[in-house]
């Protein structure tokens, strides 16, 4: 199976390799009459974009989108969405017209070459082809439109962990996060990690992180009880995006050492007639459905197996051999992955607003009306 | 929204609430011609089935599942899918009919009810309604047909953790997990655990639990690449079981720590001219579709919510107010997540077998032919 | 494949056989809070329910539909909608136990039981097992729920041929509908159906009908605008009933003789500020978009394949052979459609509704505000 | 909502507008290793392209196509396909910078204009934005890769009556379809057609059509048995052509009119252990599954609404006004819509096929084994 399609109501579908002519994606089920330029949605791919400092691959590509349908200029000479699709491209320009024959043929172990192959018969080897990082900008655009269409909606995301160095979240600062190539919320950890990340880098390795996602204004009752649950999709939006191996939601995988009494996010009465939470483990989500408290995600990527250690492997046709991959590469590729995840749960909320606008209409009945309502 | 459908091609749909006739599911696009009777589904039913142990929910419940469609039985006198829907059913027998009135109108800290108020209007206060545990019942059910549709297809599950005491993974034996309680594979941290679980139980507090999942069997192959990749369809599944809060395939969070060189799984042609892995840190998925080794997901399952420790909350009118809740409950939720976790990797892999299928037919075209194939 | 369930936002999930214990199925996606009671349901469900009269198949099934799921009676004693899945389950009485010897190894020239057989490799051929008419309750009794989500939707439909005989529109009373056992608005041509259709019947024989479904109230704006046209879904509802082999909208598959300046439904604006249209070629579909306008659709059933004169035909062995299809049977299986259609043209309705508003919100952004606009 | 998929396993995505950049599709679950180039869809294109004679509109597109992704070419130099989703892209080219004022503000009778203001409150007026029968060809695209998925497979469609005027069927040469601009499948009416739509044409006037869709060598099993039935899918993917309003299979609404024993399509052994059907009033279909007779759908196209004689409207600011239609358009848009329906229902049974062969696998159960198999 190819499935190439995100989301139910709020969905774009992907397409394009990292050396063909062009990626990007049909974004289907925006509503209508949204402001909708090229420009904001290149200020978030902009974010994503490598060769922006010497820490990620060094492949130069604009990433410059062009936005090829479902928008109009009206009267006023704004530009709006019009509901119908609205089609993202993405054109490759720097394919480098590199030798690929030293590797084509070796399968690199920890990447996904050997079980397309396995899959589909055959695969674009250039560049890891469909299986490239590259395809993750389509995302990146695709969320740019999503963060818009959650009133009020704010999503975040930054890096948390560098192998075993973990930031101080005393000093969490979400402003320090743009001003470092690491996307790290913490000044000084972020500082040091320009020494050790140049050594795995100078030394042709590389390593794994986490990132943490926080959604702040996030209405309450979104998601759904049972197998669309809102900590399930977003749990499948991370895992699914390059090179990630763990998702945790709140307490996440700490909460096994937890006790009810230490897990439980107490209630009591705000002035505005809505419940305050006195902690967060659940991390915003209780039976599948928002609370209305921030919702909190993390998720390791793994070290990028694009590494000039030689490593054991077969080739295509059937002999051990040793590969060593030379070239562009992210010794870190999970900085990359802060403004995608950003996307990916933005597209989550923007899907689960409008699914639950449709069943419920758009007036929360709130509780604590009367007593017996 | 409510969506209550897993799957796509192998998919099933459920219904029921804890506290009303019946729970069930529709279990559509079954290959037709298997064999299938009630007695093999209810023997996976009887795993998960409360009330065996002190350390489950004394709720007496026999679970006995009906297969109310899509059989027939042939002059052969044997019992076989039609390739029509399946519809499982378990009425539900021990809906104690205790006086809810000291906590249906308390919202209970960590527990979905304050959500559904808010999704729905109102919600099923009953048991949890649908919110329960029983409707992971329905799950097991759909499993037991799911765990058929793979050939060779073995999928184990294990409690791994308890609290803060982890299995001696040197002591692992799976036969060991059907010799005691809480389906642990170290059959001496299983008995510490009696101890351990007992002190909980009698404080009217709950802990968490760490499950591992082991799918043998897999063929490589099955997934999609981007957004319907296994180990993303995976995590959904696993997320979704109640009271789960992270999930990991593989090394999962420890990733974060590894090199590129650490976590390459080595390869070497094996004497069936197919390679052989030299490790699982992958944990069987690569690039979201299986290599053909065994596929492993852990997840933690937080304490249960109903504790006889007081808790502050808020009422359905407003007002602060405490909390404790009596009756049935699980001190360990996370053991008779056991099964269901099994049950859903099942589904996930006989829905994506299907698909694979569907676009690629059967014969899978294995690389290492010859040399320019 | 099979593939059991309609619709998306609103829908469900049908499952059971002919001559298995029961039929029901799972509705999802039901808005919360309203009041749902098994007898509003019953009273659909009578309409369609066989042995009313001779004109239909003598099989005596009281079709008494009961809700398993998705409602809750609160303080005030009212049973409601909670928003989770409503499954309706109608179990089967009337499984008459004969002797299916004579017909079982036969196929039935124009009956599924061939098809099925080469699709799944058995069937149950009980009363034609899952191509039973019999299904088609499920989909009046989740017709039922689906009628009451659009505002002030009101869905009917009318036998309007039988044979070669149309009704005469210039007596078309939707008051006669309910009056006579066609559900015929001519009350004319309803009294001449009486002796043509005894003559069918007497004769063994059956007879194809078109039937009319007009629904009043759809509010403008309902559908998609290239795949999930409006038109489109109801065409696949509609041909989707059994024995249904065309389907038309508006002026149907006359359109073909009409010139552009008589087809255009001309436009004049009314005294609420919306246009009022002069005709209804179009049948209140413009582009797969609802104008506003009654939405007209028609379509033919076939006469059913159960008769008493002897067709050739093979066995299941692949030997020629001749059949005759004795029993209870409808001899215009037209007649029972007419509950079903409207069914089905509310189900799609219902969903659009929703899948509108998910989209849109729930302010429609009428035209004519103002120059400029 | 917004709806621009099709299919299921099978499916695509389409975009773009009539006046925007260009117009295409994501074309997903492709069957890899397929040899694919745009030459052959070109070849498709060719045939609904406009312009081609003065009896379509004289808008000059080359809809010249380019595949953009999902396909590689191998060291043999061939182009196959990867599996991934292969997006086809056709420029605009002659947007004509026509003076829209006159039109702009006021609905054509019988065109979308109005709904889509209702629905999304505004729209592209420009030459029908995604309303435009432009769109079509991004489908014709994608059946050019349809159609080579079913092996064996041919679907081949003519138009079959213009107005009143049908062709003889004694006459019927599936060669004479290409060798006029009709599509025409009776020489004979071809050459009268020739004088009669000059004439409509002439007046600014616009005609009606029927056009007949065949496909031979479906397997006999595709299909499903309740609401994804194949006739249930072909009504939609027909009904959803820009324009039609009645489609029928097989004998369509003349079924109205028919006894069972004239219906039924008696049975007969053929030589190759493969029953042999005496006729085929069932256009190939039993309750929703394919019976392995040619395929026979048949739809009714509206004559367009363009046309030069003026017909009553309102403004978009409320106003009683009239409207005329200039400029290019189509006096028998039916006739374009012959490689169109063929390109739809070639999509359907690809989805189909594909499906099948994920519940069933790719070996058919035949019947007619032995006695008591």
């Amino acid at each position: 199976m190819s499935f190439n399609t995100f989301g139910r109501l709020f969905r774009f579908t992907s397409f394009g390799e990292s050396h063909g002519a062009a990626i990007g994606c049909v974004v289907d089920g925006v509503p209508p009459r949204m402001t909708l330029s090229a420009q904001e949605i290149q200020l978030e791919l902009d974010r994503r974009r490598p060769g922006q400092s010497r820490f990620t691959t060094q492949r130069q590509e604009p990433d410059a989108v062009k936005i090829m349908s479902g928008v109009f200029t009206g009267e006023d000479g704004v530009q709006r969405t019009t509901g119908t699709p609205v089609m993202l491209m993405i054109e490759n320009v720097d394919q480098r017209s590199k030798d690929y024959s030293d590797i084509k043929d070796k399968y690199r172990p920890g990447h996904a070459g050997y079980v397309y192959d396995v899959k589909y018969g055959l695969h674009d080897y250039r560049g890891g082809g469909r299986a490239s990082a590259r395809e993750t900008a389509v995302r990146v655009a695709a969320g740019a439109i999503a963060r818009r269409i959650v009133p009020g909606l704010s999503v975040r995301a930054a890096l948390v962990q560098m192998g075993p160095h973990k930031v101080d979240r005393a000093r969490w600062d979400w402003n320090e996060v743009a001003k470092n190539p690491f996307f790290c919320p913490d000044p000084v950890q972020a500082k040091f990690f320009e020494d050790y990340l140049d050594g795995i880098r100078k030394a042709g390795s590389s390593i794994g992180a986490v990132i943490e996602v926080v959604a702040d204004g996030v209405p309450a009752g979104l998601g759904a009880p049972v197998y669309g649950k809102l900590d399930a999709e977003l749990a499948s939006a991370l895992m699914g995006i390059n090179a990630v191996k763990g998702v945790e939601i709140g307490d996440g995988m700490a909460v096994a050492e937890l006790r009810g009494e230490d897990n439980a996010d107490e209630m009591r009465m705000g002035n505005d007639r809505k419940p305050v939470f006195l902690s967060n483990h659940a991390g915003g989500i209780l039976g599948g459905i928002s609370t209305g408290q921030p919702i909190v995600a993390r998720f390791a990527v793994k070290p990028t197996s694009s590494i000039l250690t030689p490593r054991k492997t077969v080739d295509r046709y059937g002999n051990d051999t040793e590969i060593v991959t030379k070239g562009r590469h992210d010794p870190c590729v999970g900085i990359r992955a802060v403004p995608i995840a950003e996307a990916m749960v933005a597209c989550v909320l923007a899907d689960h607003y409008l699914l639950h606008r449709g069943q419920m209409g758009e007036g929360t009945v709130w509780p604590f009306a009367k007593p017996g309502a």
